[in-house]
């Protein structure tokens, strides 16, 4: 069960593809892809010999490193990054060892290196959430007019089509990618300024060695390199904190609809999925659970992200610890829900037939409406909501029907004739815009 | 102490002005204001007469209400709206009122109405960003040179300027100033779908209903309007949340600055000003230590705003309740965290000489990397760390002179003459870029 | 709608008679009660005159003080206490004046106040929960064998009796009385330790004098003073917030309970309670709705409580604070949680048909398992679970009976004679020990 | 960097021993162990065969599952245990394959397992709290009357002794220590309800067989054994919560202690350790800083655990799941915060002439309450008050002498002879029953 990513247990909730690029060795690799880059750029502003900087490039390689060795020296050291230079200073010889990690601090290549991972996991999101967004277009183009029950607070309200619903989801999914493209394009910039961010260490061109890096990652160069700054890792995270609540959503709206009572849809199933050890006939929402559980994981990480950010004069390890955990962790999670959710959506069987039927359980009161405003069209709306709350409330404690109980009203009474209940109470003439809508959509 | 907001004892934590916009009259005018636009909006659609929607115009004005009288009407329909519209509709007389809140439900007057405070206090909260910014700007320019002891972990690092600390605060508050105006404007849209979104009760007009009430108010018109969607509101909590993280760093910083032992700056002080009921001497950063605790209550707050997200079905008062009360209180937290730390830095005294000696308290050793990159031409980087470490590890340990440890390490011996310590050791040589950084920024 | 405890349009959410706990001149009296009692123990320990404590006495009543009057020294001193202090000084006159907080710091004022306060809550929080915890007992009773579909994930599983399930939340909310009534006893002490917490301004009779103040106030006394301990408070709130879980999962169950499609329970309604200002059918679980809201509200607290632990030195106001304003908070909360609940349990109507009809379904499915355990005495579990899936799955995917496709398995073809299936797919039959341990958890 | 827990860059983080409590193979062996004392109560009680449950007993090994073949088989059945439970039933061989997991389901082997893994967690973390609390009463003590510089909101106070300041932090600790060691015991139970919790399939001896099983594991029996109560285990996680607060609070004073300017602790240091990769010199407070992070990161999952208990019906995977892996996470959490918690505290290095140093910087305004205390007997608290105020005020903005600025006050004139400053401005003299508090302290 334990620990989550890696666990036998549990790892298949997890988006493979985003695990593998914050492993350890990607990692790694990542840190001496930076180094690589920095010696590189420091070449070529003549702040180091070409062929050093050629040599750290042959050696910055992951697969040259023990990484069991490396653990070992992190624990003794208690130093995170130091046992990895000295490994590395040992494969570059004498001559270029001198020359790696010129005049930078270790949190300068922890971030840089979390950058370049992240870029990769980005760009994995966006792939998963245009495929879910892709998936909930089409599905609430092929619904847009398939009736359905609207509720609300748990009762039956008027009547909508499932593509309307469905055209909700994607309105809000599709904000939320605009938003994490955005963020995602911020937070990935370069900072290299050394130990307390003022770039001392390089004579003078540490701005120049800081956008020579960033043109060689192909990454954006940051401002003012202070290491206390968590802003745009935080905006990223907190904006995957917002497609975690939209997915919640969408997983938690597919549980109940799945419901033995409501059955209006049901996740995709394949013979040999087995819902219970011990009740048969289960056939449980497990994907949708697995997203909400993912959501929860994710969303639980924004409020310590957004507490990262407060940190110590130039620099302060009691929260860059926690980030350091944390962008990889909302990185996976973030990755696990939007594939998982494309999934779903994907693999989505709806059932019009039950959405019909569910439609008429309250003998027409879900239409009170739709008979109040044509009543408001004489009697006032306000006199008219009157009339159809006695008679729905007759109704109810009473039973009956409630066309009986519209038409007994005595506000009613005189106006009865005219009023074309039959046609009122069909839920296909009372759905407004909802078709249009989820068109209209369906196409943005 | 407690309703924190208006208790005689905490009132003077927030924004007065923000409180305004948000006080009982303001949110029953704008509820008002939205009635009011929509009947304007109909009528000019053909949907109700002209005369209701003139007439509703002259009674829409949160003082013909008695707010006591609402009061104990809600308690006892549980209903929030029901009691205002029953008492509208006897102000503005049997010809208009069955006009009122044609084809609209609660939750979309509640939002829009939302949505009008929230514009006023946004603009309130941009406002006293700017001035911070301002503010901040001055600082860092003023204090560009300004030598301190960079600290890093609790410990001396190296040195770097005042102006280029305070220019990173720019730098984040500035990102999250624009991130601000972006959510601000992506949250001040218009919802009129009805009771399920759809706009059944609307004749087919209800889009365009929409669209004239957004033109009539100035605000964008809602592009899926289901009930469900927190997303734009969440997101802008969100982004305040990521604000209360900055502001909270630098209120952080300026308490640590203030404090006896260091006294590089002080919050400004007037007599009068009491830090403590029994020790006299006291002047605390109190300012500092309130915007620190509005922080956290703002912060707190997120999680909430994200988790309001998750709704059922097509409305869900079980969490749109807690959105009621999350946007007014994070947006007067906002609005006092920004003003707050606009008079916190307009008003901080700063003492360029405690700063100097505080840089002299670890004889030299601040400027242990400007000798290793001295060092490092002729024995390489490493080798240069090697050196260092043991000569600071052996000051500390045996007291004496750091630089005699340094030039009786036996593998400086040969190259001592050539060490000039006296200017690596003077931190006004080792701030790099810092100046130049803290230049540019106040620029932006 | 905001402030949300002094609103209008919200603050009949909340326990008024717990809102009268907290509210200013509470508040003013509770620290004014504190000063009186110190003064008292002071005089029968020799430290003031016996004098000065009776006139300290007769003054302490905070109608004599004018609120409006202390808020305005108070933003001027931006000190909270010292405002009331002097006004203080003022009613008692030069010859008592002297004698007014002697020792002490503000810090143990506020706290101590605030646990008298929080005594009075703490005993309104057990009254209405005890009022809940009756309510339950009696339903679980009332419903031992009153028969229900048990659903787990969303999908029938096998049936319970409602009593059973009723069982579950008392067993529950029982544990967190007795959890609640414990940490509200550790969290009810005195703490008078002056600036720093070593009693150093009371001449050796520090400990002497708290144990007194505790005596007359009936409170326990602190071991050692120190003003950074917030963990009893943090206790206190950590429980309530395991009460707000359990409070939430009640409240969302009756509102699941009380959906359109399952209709097998519904909260109390009264003619005059409205759901909607647009549909007049609408019987909203407002009530269990409102509760939900409030349990999110009293939890997003939690972590503010355990961050506001974590506190610099001897005494540091960003972190108390904000306990100023969670202590009142969450105690209101408290009480409004566990008010509402009693009166949703005491309210709530059951419908046992409602839940015979919807046991049905499933057309015997949710049975599965008591038709596997039959068969695992011949065929093992494991085969007897194959063939109950097959049979499920095939009924689901083409129609038809469950029983027919039972009897049709093969592995089950020569068993079939002794198969009884219409007791095995009786649900009355198959609800194990319900009824024993919902009679038992009601009698605890 | 991550996953954290098992990465070869972070694992020295946290307790090897905790973490083999939760590897795979021990919750293999967990849930093995589970299914075997129910098997052998089973028999004990006729439900299964005694041949059975001694072949289920002789097979119950992690040893002979091979977990990549059972994390294949869960991915494809999306079931977590069902594959577990088909290898088991082929290593049983027929006769005793369809008597296992006999009549329970899956939740209530996770969580029997899940208990017995904690309860080894459990005691790992009262042995480590206990060797802090050891550590720290020694240090109390031995630092009982070594005088310190008391500050609150950043300022230099009153003195204290940093015995007392310790003592704070040993009650504080020994607090929660009685409050972890009770909801541990708490939550020590057994639940083997079957699927919806009624004991179903046991024949009517379903209470009797979970008794049987607590018996044999050592463990409590549940009252009502829904699946839905998770407030057992959210009590736990809970108080982990309140060590967390105390931990970082003590953490965060040491990295504060040890600072550049303040030295007046310092943690174990050994040649080898690193505190940059770039700065020679630095001796960073590592442990502390990785205490605060993993505190942090464990205060951040109690919300998520109150959540947990938020369950829907009678079993509820989303909510069930994010259980799976929190209560993992926050005992490995907790027993490496409390562990680290006892190193740092056992290798403490104090500095008493330090903190004597420190005494002196305010120029003896640090016992300015001393003097006023001593002025109220002639003068009256609040005048005296008054006069070290303007004393102080005015020595900070013009300089000078405090002791003159008193001796000057017109107020003090006419008693300045009788006023021994000398003494009333010595530390020693006024740090009240500071080492008493921490003597009695030391001693519970």
């Amino acid at each position: 069960m334990f620990p989550m990513f890696q666990s036998h247990f549990t790892r298949h909730w997890f988006s493979s593809q985003a695990l593998e690029q914050w492993a350890d060795t990607s990692t790694l690799q990542a840190w001496l892809d930076t180094e690589v880059a920095l010696a590189s750029a420091q070449a070529d502003l003549g702040l180091i010999p070409r062929s050093a900087a050629t040599r750290i490039e042959e050696m910055g390689k992951a697969e040259l490193f023990d990484l069991d060795h490396l653990s070992a020296g992190i624990a003794s050291t208690m130093h995170p990054l130091v046992p990895v230079l000295r490994e590395f200073e040992k494969l570059c010889g004498e001559d270029a060892a001198g020359f790696i990690h010129w005049g930078v601090t270790t949190q300068n290549i922890f971030e840089t290196g979390a950058v370049l991972q992240l870029r990769r996991s980005h760009e994995l999101l966006l792939t998963e959430l245009d495929r879910a967004l892709a998936a909930l277009a089409t599905l609430a183009q092929d619904n847009s007019e398939v009736l359905q029950a609207g509720r609300t607070h748990g009762q039956h309200a008027l009547p909508i089509t499932f593509g309307f619903k469905v055209a909700g989801w994607h309105a809000e999914l599709r904000r939320e990618r605009a938003l994490l493209a955005a963020a995602g394009q911020d937070a990935l910039v370069v900072r290299l300024g050394g130990a307390v961010g003022t770039f001392a260490a390089m004579g003078g061109k540490g701005r120049a060695v800081q956008d020579r890096v960033a043109d060689l990652l192909g990454l954006g160069s940051e401002e003012v390199p202070v290491r206390t700054a968590f802003d745009r890792f935080a905006h990223y995270i907190s904006i995957l904190g917002l497609m975690a609540g939209t997915a919640q959503k969408i997983a938690q709206e597919v549980v109940f609809l799945q419901r033995t009572e409501i059955g209006e849809v049901e996740e995709a199933f394949h013979m040999g999925k087995v819902g219970s050890s011990t009740m048969a006939q289960k056939r449980n929402p497990s994907r949708s659970q697995n997203i909400i559980g993912l959501c929860r994981l994710l969303r639980s990480r924004v409020p310590l992200a957004q507490e990262s950010m407060v940190r110590e004069n130039e620099g302060d390890a009691s929260a860059s610890n926690v980030a350091d955990v944390l962008v990889p962790e909302t990185s996976v999670l973030g990755c696990s829900i939007a594939g998982n959710l494309a999934q779903l959506v994907e693999g989505l069987v709806v059932y019009p037939a039950a959405m019909a039927r569910n439609l008429e359980l309250s003998g027409g009161m879900i239409l009170s409406e739709a008979v109040m405003m044509q009543l408001a069209d004489t009697l006032g709306r306000h006199h008219a909501h009157e009339v159809l709350y006695e008679a729905a409330m007759r109704t109810v404690e009473e039973g009956g029907s409630f066309s009986e109980a519209i038409l007994q009203h005595e506000k009613v009474a005189a106006a009865s004739e005219t009023l074309d209940l039959d046609r009122l109470l069909a839920p296909a003439y009372y759905v407004g815009e909802a078709a249009a809508c989820a068109d209209e959509e369906s196409a943005r």
